[in-house]
C-alpha cells in the first residue's frame, strides 16, 4: 500500500470548527503544537518585520506546510475576523474526545475540566479557553448546540491555546455532569447570586470541573441543579458584576492557587 | 450675582478625558452615580425596546439632562466606538486627584489603588478598570503620557467603572511609587517573569497598589525598580502567557480574597 493510503482512521470531530485559525501567536501554536495537520498558511504581503511571521514561515517549511502570500486587500476579504494580524492557516478541525478521555489528564495531575454552559461570545470563549489552558485546565467540555464554536474569531482571541487543551462536545451538559459526578469528579457552577464564596471551597483533593454560564442567561437552572455546588467570587465594587470571561478566568485560577 | 454665574471652581481634570461616554450599562452609571455633570444623552431611534434604554431615559430625565433622538446612520457616525449600543453622553470630563487624595479610602477600608504603567490598549485598559473596581480597588494611578486617556472605547468596555474609581494622573510612575512608599504604601509590580508567586506575598495589613505594565514591554525597568516587590502568577500550561488585562484581574482579586 502506497504510504500516501496509509492515513490513520479519522478522529471524530463532531463538529467543533476550528478548520481555520487566525492570528500570529494562534497560527504559531498551531505549527508547533503541531496536533493537527495544517493544509496551509496564508501570509498578507508587504507586512513590516516581525518575529512571529519569521517564525510562522519557518515552522511552516519545518512542517512542510505550503505558505502562500495575498494582497492585504485579499487577506481582509478572505479572512473572517479583523484580528488577523496578516496570517492564517487552514487545519483539521479540532479533534474531540469523549468525557472519559477528558479524564484521562495524561500526567498532568488530577483532572480541571472546564465546561462551558452556553457561552456564545465568540471572543468571550476564545478568552476564557485562554485564561483556563494558562491556570492548568486540562479538558473543555462544549455542548454541541448553545455555544459558540470554535470560529476563526474563537481561535484568533484565544491565541493558541486550544492547540493545547482536549475538547468533548456533549448532547447536554446536565447529563454530562451526572456522568462526571460517577466518575467522582466535583462540578463547581459559578452563578454571580450565590451566597456560597468559591474562597471557601475545598478544590485541592478531588477531580474538578469549572461549570461557566453564559453571558446573558448565567447557569441553565438544570445544570445549575446538576453542579456538586454553586459558588460565586465575592465582589467589593458598585458595578453590578464582573465579565463572565474574567470570572472564569479568577475562578481557574483559584483551582490553581489552592492547588500549587 | 445671577445663579448661573456661580459655577463653583472647576475641579482638576489633567486631561483624561472620559467626556464621552458610550454603551448602555457606561451611561446607566454616568447617570445614577451622578458624579460628574452630564450634558446630553443622545440616543440612537427605531431600536429595538430595552430595559437599559429605558432607564436611561428614566435618569436623564430625572437629572434634567436632555435626551435628543438621531438616526442609527448618524449615531455610527458620530460616536466614536463601534460598540455604542445605540447610546452616548456628552460630560465634564472625569475629575481628578492627587496621590493623597486617592489614598483617603473614604471608609472604604484599607486603600487598594492600581497603578498602569502604559497600559495604551483602549479595550485592555477599560476592561482592568471594570474588573479592579469590582475587586474593590479604591483609586486608580496613570501616567500622564504612555497611557490610553479615558476614551470612547475605554469608557465602553468599562461599563461604568469609571464612575465610582477616583483617579491620579501623574508625571511619572516611579516619581510615583516612591511617594506611595513614603506614605506607607507597599507597591507590588505584576511581572510574569518574576519566581516570586503572589501568592507567597501578604497583601492583608498594609496599604497596596498593585503595579500593571503595558502590553508589549510590561514595566519599566524604573518602575520595576521601584517597587517594594514583584511577583507573577504562577502559569500551569503551554502558551506563553495570559491576557495582561486577565493578569491584572486575577491579582486584584487575590488582594480582594487575602483582605475578606
Amino acid at each position: 500500500m502506497p504510504p500516501a493510503a496509509r492515513r490513520a482512521p479519522a478522529r471524530r470531530t463532531d463538529d467543533l470548527g476550528g478548520d481555520q485559525v487566525e492570528g500570529r501567536q494562534a497560527v504559531l501554536e498551531l505549527l508547533t503544537a503541531g496536533r493537527r495537520r495544517t493544509r496551509k498558511v496564508i501570509v498578507a504581503d508587504a507586512q513590516d518585520p516581525s518575529e512571529l511571521l519569521d517564525a510562522i514561515e519557518r515552522e511552516a517549511h519545518g512542517h512542510r506546510v505550503p505558505v502562500s502570500f495575498v494582497s492585504k486587500a485579499r487577506m481582509d476579504r478572505e479572512a473572517r475576523t479583523e484580528g488577523h494580524q496578516g496570517v492564517y492557516a487552514l487545519c483539521d478541525p479540532m479533534p474531540t474526545t469523549d468525557l472519559d478521555g477528558l479524564l484521562d489528564a495524561g500526567g498532568r495531575g488530577l483532572p480541571f475540566l472546564l465546561v462551558c454552559d452556553g457561552v456564545t461570545d465568540p471572543r468571550n470563549l476564545g478568552a476564557l479557553l485562554r485564561s483556563a489552558e494558562c491556570a492548568g485546565v486540562t479538558g473543555v467540555v462544549l455542548p454541541r448546540h448553545r455555544s459558540a464554536r470554535l470560529t476563526p474569531a474563537v481561535t484568533k482571541t484565544a491565541a493558541g491555546a486550544i492547540e493545547h487543551l482536549r475538547f468533548a462536545a456533549v448532547g447536554g451538559i446536565p447529563a454530562a455532569l451526572q456522568q462526571l459526578d460517577k466518575a467522582g469528579v466535583v462540578s463547581v457552577g459559578l452563578a454571580p447570586e450565590s451566597k456560597h464564596s468559591i474562597y471557601d471551597v475545598d478544590l485541592r483533593t478531588a477531580p474538578v470541573a469549572l461549570v461557566i454560564g453564559g453571558e446573558e442567561r448565567g447557569l441553565a437552572s438544570l445544570t445549575r441543579r446538576r453542579c456538586t455546588q454553586v459558588v460565586s467570587i465575592p465582589q467589593h465594587g458598585a458595578i453590578e458584576s464582573l465579565n463572565a470571561g474574567v470570572a472564569g478566568a479568577v475562578a481557574c485560577f483559584e483551582v490553581a492557587r489552592q492547588r500549587r
